[in-house]
């Protein structure tokens, strides 16, 4: 089934122990929708400037995913840089430029109307207000957000996540949208403010799923824990989150709907792509990946975790 | 099998959020032993004083642990006063006294010369040293060490090293002991120091296992990683990852040898007893522990890891 995806097309400069690249194309809605791709069909909402060129298109459209939502303003488009020099767990943001996002107003394309999947990704919470509104009648909305949000934008984030089934985050994020540390109590919070499944991301130690009583029935709330690939080699961290979410989403979404075992599966396919995602700069390893390089690594990550 | 386990037996001031305990019966060698106690025949050397009755004793006796390498001494026991108000994550030393510890020269007991399995707990890397070249003919010998003596006492811990076959440290002691900051590399590092079985423990995440080439053979030189259990209410976390590495080990000698099967299961064992250990203060949850309640927990942590 299709994925709708709002959130960022946009370009990076990133700077790393491995080197530097200048604008290079990322975005929280292109790695989340190049992962997903491998999936599932799907659709993007977002804005991008002149500078957003049909080669920049073409990485998307190569991998089958439609980009008739994603609008053409004049001016530039959305540009961050960041750097790792300091710690390939913590981006250090160097500059934000919104440029046309600043005044995106999203439009859903009719060819759109029919998705029944929904993820926000990480963008302002008034932008994923405004899509779910327009999407009411998906069969599941998932979303992402950041400590921006949380901290300075709390209002405006309650109200996204009371129309969300599903929220992405990681483990710091957790606990400031909780005020909790312990991860567990920050999780039921959470559920109570909306979200009834929970994907908590520890980064390189992995992924916890939290459920709530009402999504599989009140005899299995206990959460599900997915490894993380132990990587010699990390060239830029940048949309490994995003890399999750699209590999996890994508494959809820390629199987209709979640059950524990499809979910269980999920965050392992979300583990594959965010460890592909981060073995180069930006959107390269991802955009030139197979199919069968994600189920040789499936079977990796299996290996891994599975009693023998 | 039998393992032998040196370390120290001692008694712990705590603070935590849950409340205080003056003096209650704790140390590494307590703490591994009381774990191991469950799986296979334990036997301690350690140095006592005055202070340490034999109700105290008793608390070893009772699980079937051999204590006849505990040297009483006049004197005080060993001390640790720590507090867990500022993070459950880090204890916070407030106190630390020796006592009859310093002037230890440990003596093995003939009854413990045909021990096959050897633990050297937290201690001196110097009594560690002393120790195994005593029992040089045991079929696994595994140990642990402190920040405190890879940073200060690196030429006798890593002497201590090079006659280990394996070592259970935190990552945060991993890149102190291996000058590197990715976990990969740091176990690799290590390997080449002595301990061709590196266990390295993630705290809340869990812990990963990593082979060197001359463990299980060059093609299954891949990393194992165990969850941790998910807990809503941590009491006390002094002596988890002495309970940890009861548990692992105790496993391991109960098996007599380590297959990758074997260290799998060793490596949930662990987690199992170390999520027992922080549940009340001190030893009271693990020597109040049943077989049943260790069986029960070893399906939750399958269940929490398990694809469907």
């Amino acid at each position: 089934m299709s994925i709708l995806v709002v959130g960022s097309v946009a370009f990076d400069s990133i700077e790393t122990p491995h080197g530097k690249r200048e604008r290079c194309l990322g975005g929280a809605a292109t790695h989340f929708a190049l992962a997903a791709s491998f999936f599932t069909d799907v659709r993007v909402i977002a804005v991008v400037g002149d500078d957003f060129t049909a080669e920049h298109e073409a990485v998307l459209t190569r991998r089958g995913i439609d980009t008739r939502g994603i609008e053409h303003l004049p001016g530039k488009s959305f540009h961050w840089s960041g750097s790792y020099l300091k710690s390939l767990n913590d981006a250090e943001t160097l500059n934000t430029e919104l440029n046309v996002f600043e005044t995106f107003q999203p439009k859903i394309p009719d060819a759109y109307a029919d998705s029944q999947f929904l993820f926000l990704a990480n963008i302002d919470p008034v932008l994923q207000a405004n899509i779910r509104s327009q999407m009411r009648g998906v069969k599941m909305a998932f979303g992402d957000t950041m400590n921006y949000w949380i901290d300075d934008h709390r209002e405006n984030l309650l109200k996204v996540l009371r129309g969300l089934d599903g929220l992405l985050i990681n483990d710091g994020e957790a606990k400031l949208l909780a005020g909790e540390t312990n991860l567990v109590r920050a999780a039921k919070a959470i559920h109570a403010l909306g979200p009834k499944t929970l994907i908590i991301k520890h980064g390189e130690y992995g992924a916890t799923a939290f459920f709530a009583e009402n999504v599989f029935g009140a005899d299995r709330t206990h959460p599900f824990r997915a490894p993380a690939l132990p990587l010699e080699t990390v060239v830029d961290p940048t949309g490994a989150g995003d890399s999750f979410a699209g590999g996890f989403f994508g494959y809820i979404a390629s199987q209709g709907e979640m059950t524990p075992a499809v979910v269980k599966r999920a965050m392992f396919y979300g583990g594959v792509m965010g460890s592909f995602a981060v073995e180069s700069f930006g959107t390269e390893r991802v955009q030139a990946l197979t199919r069968d390089e994600i189920d040789a690594r499936f079977a990796v990550f299996e290996e891994l975790s599975r009693l023998e």
